[in-house]
């Protein structure tokens, strides 16, 4: 089943290790079919080059494993609450990648510093609360989702536009309208988290670009009147 | 038409993944014939490894597409005014290089520490002022360009004895006598930001490589009684 | 003898270049067979593309060569201590990988700032102490085991729970039930040191990670409960 | 003529961009017949995948090209003065490679801050003065040697036990018995560098490895009674 979408997020996966997102199996990738009602993600623990397509487990919206001999990726509640909760998204990824594990281990957003970071989020990249213990004991999973989707709740964030959060003292989770494009931001995530760094180093009081600069480079991308690329795909 | 140069704008394309200076789409080289008065540039979002060279796109310096099915890079505009003010232009380069990209949201001059430095950029590589927000609205990627102009002006620098400059809260533009020589220096400009970054981690107030450094190393290069190397080519 | 043990004691050295974790000869890595009381060791300053299974040293425990053309590696016996003092190692990696040289040379903890952390050390990863320069006359390598026991004994650390320390101004040492879980561990130590740095850099006065997160990680990957990956293999 | 020395001496060039030490033609390598008192060097400017061991360019010590079709690397005086002063050295090379440069730009000594660095240079590598406007004007690259030479004679080093330099607002040169053992302390100091800075980082106040640990680990591996390795080779 979903033999389209497994091989989708298979590709998506191997991904990671090729952008270099992931050392061992430190990463996974999700995509749902929103039709039926399902969503295919990486099986828990296997290292990137032994993953196959048909290794791919099939999942429900309720939590149950419809298909699939392996375990799913122990971050399956997490893509699960997210796609409940934000009905536009079609992938999920989770990374340790270094600069972004960076941010999110100081607890820090990540200032939109330039048009590199402009072009693909609106806004700073939010680093969201800790979990309290009885949130870590009671379902740290499910909860880490409760507390990404309540991040862009607080702070009035439309998720498409800001695709991409950092998880404190954890890392990044970023998603987009397939698994393909959630991969395609986990990579500009971390480029614009090394980006920030550098930033910083030689400024430590920089400012964020302005605001006319920032809705200029991401509405030249993504606007109603967006020219950048060949058109509409 | 243009064959001969659009082979060299793509080839000098291609070195930009090659020296690792981009990641996607990031990055673009145009390189133009003086005596027809067109440059060729590459097109829009196209990724590196579908890239031809009869996909370059031919532009006029009116800003006419000339030639080719793409649209052209999205700062094609920017380009088009380096092209008009510095007639010594034969080729434009932008990036978003990480170390280069940190100087420009910094918002800082990449100061000259040192001889890797001199040997291509004859004093600190300019970081530009911030465009308005009127001139973010009316035409952002004409404006970027008349903002470079207008610090190579304002300051009396020679584009020619220092062919970079990194945009405020944006990212790298270099140049050069062609395509190629402007990809060389987009790769130098890289490697001296990274440089400057660690000097300025172990000093914190280092100050700049004494004038007779920069002077010899520059001139040992370009001078007329130029040394490095094997004699003009 | 051996011989399945050399083959993979051979493949783990083998781990530190593609893993981008020694220059040059500086690493070494050894197995022990503990029904045999005999373990094999990478032999001294042989480059790794040279090194073959049949050049590992096999030693006893009281430091007698019992096999083997070459010399062992020069750090043997801090091997040998380690494998005495802690029954529960099946293999032991040392390297100079950077980053987790620069922790040691600082003579710091590397503190536990987050869940990539969490998932392989059970709290900070430990700086022991410098050698007197008696300890360093009279057995310096030696001494070097010694003093990394000396530092789990003292602080009552599990070295199974905590299968890593950085040894002052030297580098670090990892271990586990196996050779090549060993290097698993200095793989992820050296990734771990990184994001440290990074962390540091964006808060120099960052937290480690709250007690219940650094429980909940450690605790889903090794506790009686554990739930990542595929299971018991 | 010197067919087997020019060999070697192209081969130790060409470890320097497999290293990651140079860009684009940013280094060079010598090698020197002491019997003959001639030595055998790099081309300027030429790129090392067009380099053949037959352009390597031979020069005595009065400074005269004795045999080659191409310039001499444009850094021949520095070899030149360096070769005359230390009779020990067999090899010589110099790098633009980041790390040290950004020590170099910082004029500053690289501290001895641990048993990496102490394995080959036996105390802090120094950092030259600068050129004076008169000497850098004179005879720039003859002077750069004698500067050199006169930071090792008024600090009483003794070039074979630490070779390596950072030339003020420059970059380093390293040496060794060979052109190969030269490239390869080349690669040393480069990483030596880089974990100083990691050290820095992480303690600004950091202090160098106890005397007794640089005397413990220089002289293991090069001292009368050295154990490192597999005896002499």
């Amino acid at each position: 089943m979903l033999e389209e979408l497994k091989k989708e997020v298979y590709e998506a996966n191997m991904e990671l290790p090729k952008r270099n997102l992931v050392t061992f199996t430190w990463g996974n990738v999700s995509g749902i079919d929103r039709k039926e009602g399902l969503f295919v993600i990486k099986p828990s623990g296997i290292a990137y080059e032994d993953l196959k397509p048909q290794d791919m487990v099939v999942m429900d919206l309720e939590g149950n494993k419809i298909e699939g001999k392996l375990n799913p990726s122990s971050d399956t509640k997490t893509h699960l609450e997210l796609y409940k909760a934000f009905a536009a998204l079609g992938g999920i990824v989770h990374t340790h990648s270094p600069h972004a594990v960076g941010w999110a281990q100081a607890r820090r957003d990540i200032p939109c510093y330039g048009t590199t970071h402009a072009d693909y989020f609106y806004g700073p990249i939010p680093c969201s609360r800790e979990l309290t213990a009885a949130e870590t004991e009671e379902d740290y999973e499910k909860n880490t989702g409760l507390v990404i989707i309540e991040t862009f709740q607080n702070r009035k964030i439309n998720p498409i536009h800001l695709p991409a959060i950092v998880c404190a003292n954890h890392g990044p989770f970023t998603w987009g309208k397939s698994a393909a494009e959630a991969v395609y931001h986990a990579v500009v995530l971390e480029e614009v988290a090394k980006m920030a760094t550098f930033t910083e180093l030689h400024d430590p009081k920089a400012s964020p670009a302005p605001q006319w600069i920032q809705d200029k480079h991401f509405m030249r991308k993504h606007g109603p009147n967006a020219y950048y690329g060949q058109g509409k795909s």
